[in-house]
């Protein structure tokens, strides 16, 4: 049987497992869950708001037989408070929204409750998922910043205190929390999932994020956010037979740290049978960084439109976003627009018979400080091509602080990227 | 100065004009608009809810400064009842939703009350802006169907009893009820005008809808929903020089009477001056229509998650569209959406240096009776590519029945689109 203390840091399938042996029960899990959220929480701060134990059991206890034959059998959720929830106020992470109540839940979060989890609360996101923090700090050491937006979501899964949890992206707000806090990070293809009731921040650009501590998990929480009839199957891993490496400055500044990091797994990789090439130095991917930020300028100040009334209640750097993409012209927009598409049909007929595409998922170790969420440069060429990719946490520094790579798949094959996920997480395990 | 009886259809810069020239104030197009609204809306059955003339007074006269130094002088808009309101609940035509009040407007809704708009009321909507259709019949012959799913804007525009409209559009839903109604009906280009605050249907294909009586009004909005800075600036017609004629039966069905009309248009664009060509006779289109249903399907069984509990308060149509996309497999799926991408590439570089498309709005006039919304084949290729797209009013059948043609342009230029609409709205006029 799994030991009582460590029940809150099994993987979500492990839990599942452990509960169909008979080994422990939901309430032991869910249990375990608040005890790690009361002890760590006042640190951690990755909740905006949340059930307490009392009302989570009432939850659970009101409707037990449902939630013994669902499959995630009442376990917790968490959910980035840029996605509606019906039971609980969506505020933004800004003043403008404090106590904004949905009338709905977001489709992503209905799957999720239909499946059998219980929204256990809402997780910290900076303001509009842009630049400005919110409380969290990052669990894997205090003083360092969980990454954004969502913040909260990385922290919260990362930290043992729930096993699965929802975001967003539009810049590098799944993959970078998830490198700098140590979990598994997931942004869909875009359009790939449903948004209904997700926040926009630019349409061009936004993706549904998903965190867990195992790539199996991410994998049974696509399966059911796309309705599939057997999400509990399981997709066997796969070897890439060849992968682009990416080193970090292709894309813009990277620390020495994070560059040999990619080596050492390069070499491994490599070690392992893997045919590796590199993406060519021609500058493409540092223009699609320039282009990524035009289309996010020019589509954040039409959809905060509303907020807009409210120039007081906006940060600095979300005033200066919707100011730039006021004064940016319809015609660069869209170059910036055709290039990204472009860019991504020049990348990958480059690299050819590739399987997927492996860089850093941060520049570096998260960076000291809560006064920013770090840089979201790594992130920015792949959110403009709209392809999905995944945090594999596993590499460290020297100190111990978690060095995230991430693995880009072709637009619309996530399931063929997860499975090779799932084969790179055991690598990197197995040093 | 214009006359009292017919303030309530001019268009709205024909409005804004006469208010500035002092030929009538905006509370004497507002009466105008509600005369109509008490005349007519009985039979017609426009408006899902609405403002009563003393409650919309009222906010008007509570900020009659404001609204006077606006660029829309606290004129009336509609807006369809999938489009979240904070000051009206948002039901969707459907008996889930009835009540459901939004906390916040769309972005559009925002854009136009910033602008300086009032919210008169909620459109009628078919059933999740499917098939099922509300209570709206065509204000040009009440024995006919309106079209949907966007009825009560277009019925509302083309009876005179508000200048403008918002709907949105995901197979016909705009340019189908524009062509019945007679009314200008414009769908952006896909990704073009932010959709935050629209309740989504399916992400792949859905787009803002704007209704108006005359293509300049549909500028002037497509300008405030992009922010830009001198929305009431005035931009020119242009005459393209080459348009693609689009038969109907290259799509499907199409009557005799619709395609008698296109070609007598064509002799007319040829008379002055526009050379004419043909889309090619490879049943390109035809496969277009299968892969946009088959697209809509998938993605409206994911959207809808949260309704698909209630089976009960569904109708028997939408089930089966949910049903039939839950059958999907991923990968049809993903092979409709790239043959959509490569349907579009193939289309423009067959027709080299056509400036637009010219094809029939709808099969044909409005059908009689209203247990269904007519058949949106003319729509869905377009929609599928994601083109913008307009339906031009003005020609009819022998019994004065409003017979829709649609000009079609090339992705994300929609302002271009608009200038040639312009000239095209002229031609037939001057018949």
């Amino acid at each position: 049987m799994a030991e009582a203390e460590a029940l809150n840091i099994l993987g979500l399938r492990q839990a599942l497992l452990a509960i169909e042996r008979g080994e422990c029960t939901a309430l032991d899990i869910i249990e375990a869950c608040f005890d790690r959220i009361e002890a760590r929480e006042p640190e951690v701060g990755a909740w905006q708001l949340r059930l307490s134990r009392e009302a989570y059991l009432q939850q659970y206890r009101q409707q037990q037989a449902a939630y013994e034959a669902s499959p995630l059998k009442g376990l917790p959720v968490g959910i980035k408070d840029i996605i509606d929830t019906a039971a609980m106020p969506t505020e933004m992470g800004s003043s403008i929204h404090t106590g904004r109540q949905p009338v709905d839940d977001a489709s992503c979060v209905a799957m999720l409750h239909d499946a059998g989890a219980i929204t256990l609360g809402k997780t910290v996101t900076t303001e509009f998922a842009y630049f400005k923090p919110g409380k969290t700090a990052n669990p894997r050491d205090l003083t360092r910043t969980p990454g954004g937006s969502s913040s909260g979501s990385a922290a919260a899964v990362a930290d043992g205190m729930v096993p699965i949890a929802l975001g967003s992206q539009t810049a590098a707000s799944v993959i970078r929390p998830a490198a700098y806090c140590g979990a598994v990070g997931f942004v869909a293809s875009r359009g790939e999932l449903s948004l209904r009731g997700v926040q926009p921040l630019a349409q061009s650009l936004d993706s549904l994020g998903l965190f867990a501590r195992r790539v199996e998990d991410i994998q049974l929480l696509h399966a059911l956010l796309l309705r599939q009839a057997q999400p509990l199957s399981f997709e066997a891993e796969i070897k890439p037979r060849r992968i682009a490496l990416c080193p970090g400055q292709r894309i813009g500044e990277s620390s020495a740290e994070m560059n040999d990091a990619l080596n050492q797994l390069a070499e491994r990789l490599q070690a392992a049978g893997v045919d590796c090439v590199q993406v060519a130095e021609d500058g493409l991917l540092e223009q699609m960084v320039e282009h990524h930020q035009r289309i996010m300028a020019y589509e954040v100040a039409r959809n905060l439109a509303y907020e807009s009334r409210f120039p007081d209640q906006l940060s600095e750097p979300l005033s200066q976003l919707i100011d730039s993409g006021l004064g940016l012209e319809h015609r660069h927009y869209l170059d910036s627009l055709l290039a990204a598409q472009s860019g991504c049909e020049q990348l990958w007929s480059q690299l050819g018979e590739v399987d997927a595409i492996l860089a850093p998922a941060a520049p570096s170790v998260a960076p000291l400080g809560q006064g920013k969420t770090g840089a979201p440069h790594m992130s920015r060429p792949w959110q403009a091509m709209g392809l999905p990719v995944i945090t594999v946490p596993g590499m460290q520094d020297d100190a111990g602080l978690p060095l995230g790579v991430q693995l880009i798949g072709r637009a619309r094959n996530d399931a063929l990227l997860l499975q090779q996920a799932l084969w790179l997480e055991s690598l990197i395990a197995a040093r």
